[in-house]
């Protein structure tokens, strides 16, 4: 069945699967000190445009929580959108890790400067606030988990809000080549960059096995950060695993053919939804579409097509999610197309 | 200068000193092993009209982590509403247990058994809920952090919900001694535990030098409670110390005394307040009542008496907080009057 | 240079490479629920003899930490060797999770039955012990941090010291496929998985790029165990990379081939260090092996072969480690046997 | 009964509970913002003839795990003796707050600057360091859990070895004033807080109702302090009753009196023990002393005694302890004289 499911249906890559392949017999030291991960590195940080210190690790939860728990004192939490991924959809590792989300309102997935800003003013003017978790780091994802992304105008507000108040602006990069290359960006990686102190680029969503590039912009990683790796769990053996996938993805800048293809994938797809006269919940500029679907029309899609439930708008509608991703081909637009035609 | 600045601004009721020091010279086991607690245990199960596992802890930060980390899973949350104690005041004292805070919405610190229905409903039905902090417990305070009570019927409704899904209710008693003598409550202590899993009866703000009560009403005291206690740096050596207090403030029924003779200030305090045209943030029925000031008004008043800030109201008007104890006297409310009569 | 630094330093086994290609291109849901991840499970189950519960993650650390946090009660710890990986050499990864590890005395990185025995006897015998940390698992590693094996008889007694104190036994099998190939094992797959309560089976290093799966053999996978897993960032999105690799390693007898082949190439490993008259540090039957080498010697060998640094033995040797594994061959032996010679 | 059993039998020495009854009505601030605390903390200063930041919490394992917990970054443990109170009798509260205790081999309660000297030269020279948990602070008690005290040359050579290597030195202090005023004692508190960074002075044990005096000696209390303290539930609302208490304890230098007392009592005691020729477990100079009694005759004295059970000896003899405090009275001690008497 054609899926639309997620941005992580299939396995790599192509290019990937060939680069693991090509080196797989290789003998080359573990825990990430291999050359294929100085290598990436190196790239990455060409890509920046940047001198920056780049840690792989494995899945975008764990990303999360180790620089979350790593960069914070025991006394902070972190500020994020009430919809952000960390607050809602990670099974609380933040808190396990012994740090509380401090929640701010959001809208389409995005805080704004104004509200972090209010909210940072009056925490610091509480006399009760030595009584409460400080604010000690801004969590943004760019696109955020509603597909939608922040300007270079907003972000540069967040960013002097945040170093303001001497607090660290994280962005959870997880899908950051969609949002990189989407036709409503206009910010450069380097940008981004420069305005945050630490984001991760993910590679799990964007065309690897698995993996995701922390890179702390600041000459900022915290100290000893492999053994607070390690002591989390996320230290791979295999480093080499993540180190030549991040290494193919930035070579001949197959990250970004990664971005814009899903995108144009997620262009075409959106001209189905609009020729099929269906409703969007949300303006999305990135490779996730959020649609409104009668119950049974839903159901009877179901049979052709696989996407995934988002959230109930009422009784009898539902907000539905397709995704794209460099596995995404005309043939399963094609097929969506003719489903949809047949309802 | 006169204070009412809190009810924790008095050394302990005059015969809890009196008991500390007759006792004082006799040899007594540690750790709450001693005939003091043993008694306290018994007189509070009588007070309650049932059997129960009754626990001394020494503050209500401590308790609310003690009793949330012990009973929650490693995968739950404690459900509260957002103005909780336990979500905001707290410095993440559930967070730092590795337990996150599932907020919900409230009217005057109060949750309402409708949304916490919807919210348990919701998450169960979400397709994605396994990736997501499960609702183990919810936590009201009684008094709310407001002031305010749960009727019996509120109470009920709630506790039936979370029996439904078979979450224990938990009920924060800091102030416990001033919402059950409360004219507007409708609830005896016997009710009050019935309807719950876990409660604590509050010392610190109700007249003893520190020292909380957890009651575990349904035969579900964790396992090796004491422990989890001494693991969380919670367990007192000399134990005497919150046993003696607690068997004197169960005594004679002064805990209830106490907090009748607060009420009957809080009363006349708001009577003055009345008086002088001055407008209430909150209807409070307990020992804490919230006035609206004007700004300057309140500097003014600042010179003849203490009390606490609440909040800002708006750039020109202050939320601040009165609080009645035993050890408010009628000199005390005389003298707050007179300092409003110069404003 | 020939390396046998450690028995991760190649990729995976290349019938796990053919099969990750073969796949990529298939539309999988996520999160351990395609259809690899069951096939895989049946086929351990198949080979394990028994019904059993199966959950993939990636790495050993992040699987004893994750199996140790979830199956102890808070006021538990874990006992373990001195030398266990647990206790060493895992940054702290299970005290990060709250829980202490209990040491015991070892030989070669055993614990006996005996010491086991006796320490819980004393523990709860011990009038104090409720100040004290229970023992609530007994960690061991098959084969041992040194290479050594327990033999059948030991691990019953083992085990049946732990079944007397209603404590589960967990068993590190990180190596497991060189343990059970071994000449000197007496135990079979099916009555090591009878004999302990979890375990899990390596494949990090035992040929595959990473993945280690966790089997609970007495219906006792902690509830909500995926919740847990992801909570503590372990929940791998593309959950087909760790189902197709066992699922490979388990078609064919592949895992116990590749620890065979280990073996026999450790055994005429083991020839070579005779032949030259080295001394062994500790008599390992698995694909670890112990060197002393005395320092000027062991730095010209440096030249030519990588091993691992173990321990200073005195001031003029050292201890160093061999590994061979799936990707050991008889050119890489020959190498070390001609610069040996040259030594 | 007469009891030797700790010395924490007792309530508070009698001028403290004097003092509590005449402050008792003083409307003061809470949380350690009252002038008693301001008082006590400066008198602290002038009995240690320096600076310092002092802060006031409840209990022992109280003050070991906020101290640890807010001083070690995260991939630190604390380096203490294998018999030490925190690695052994204070149920995990250390690892509760995600820290390994790393164990040194002991003598008498005691670690020597040698093993600590050769851990640490080790350790940073491992290799493989980093995948294990650093040492980040070392820990003693003084008087040590056995009662022995560390001389004036073996603490300036643990401190000069703690300091090669920049780690903190945290002293145990909860017996302190028996520890300052044993006959055998070269130290003067003032050199004591020189030698070391962070230490308490324990009130629980020598004469308070309860409360440790944390005092941070080279200006290095952790950023936030009282905001950690909050978040690990040990912040007393009525600071008044650690302040009163600790103000009381240094006035008149009474903490003093009471060490110089027990330690008078315990001298009479050992005369008592040896005559009647019974054997020493330990030569212990300070108010706990072990003695080794045939087990039918330490059931036949517990008919008119109380004291504690230390550890089995052999199957014939237990080691029990006797402890003197300022409730100790030479009538006890007749009564003990005799008992042993009619053994």
């Amino acid at each position: 069945m054609v899926s639309f499911e997620s941005d992580y249906i299939a396995g790599a890559h192509p290019d990937i699967i060939k680069r693991l392949t090509e080196t797989n017999l290789e003998s080359l030291p573990g825990y990430g000190s291999d050359p294929y991960c100085d290598s990436a590195k190196k790239k990455i940080c060409e890509a920046l445009g940047m001198e920056a210190e780049v840690f792989f690790l494995v899945g975008g939860t764990q990303a999360n929580a180790v620089i979350i728990s790593t960069m914070l004192s025991e006394y902070e939490g972190v500020v994020a959108a009430k919809t952000g991924h960390v607050s809602v959809h990670e099974a609380g590792a933040i808190e396990y890790s012994g740090h509380k989300v401090l929640e701010l309102p959001e809208s389409e997935g995005r805080i704004s400067a104004d509200d972090l800003s209010k909210y940072l003013h009056d925490f610091f003017e509480d006399e009760n606030h030595e009584h409460m978790t400080f604010p000690g780091m801004v969590y943004i994802s760019f696109p955020t988990e509603y597909g939608t992304l922040y300007s270079k105008k907003e972000l540069t507000e967040i960013s002097r809000t945040c170093h303001e108040y001497d607090i660290p602006l994280f962005i959870d990069g997880a899908r950051l080549g969609y949002g990189l290359m989407s036709k409503k960006n206009d910010l450069t990686l380097h940008e981004l960059a420069e305005l945050c102190d630490v984001f991760y680029i993910g590679g799990t969503k964007v065309g690897a096995l698995c993996g995701e590039a922390v890179v702390f912009t600041k000459k900022n990683m915290p100290k000893h950060f492999l053994t607070s790796v390690k002591q989390r769990g996320a230290l791979m053996a295999k480093g080499r695993l993540l180190g030549i996938q991040f290494d193919t993805l930035f070579t001949d800048d197959l990250y970004f053919s990664i971005g814009s293809y899903a995108i144009e994938m997620a262009d075409k797809l959106k001209g189905i939804i609009i020729k099929h006269g269906l409703e969007f919940f949300i303006d999305s500029p990135t490779n996730q579409q959020f649609v409104v679907l009668e119950n049974s029309m839903m159901e009877k899609l179901q049979e052709d097509v696989t996407f995934s439930f988002w959230e109930k708008k009422d009784p009898d509608h539902t907000v539905v999610r397709f995704a794209t991703s460099w596995s995404t081909t005309e043939e399963d637009l094609k097929v969506l197309d003719e489903a949809l035609g047949r309802l």
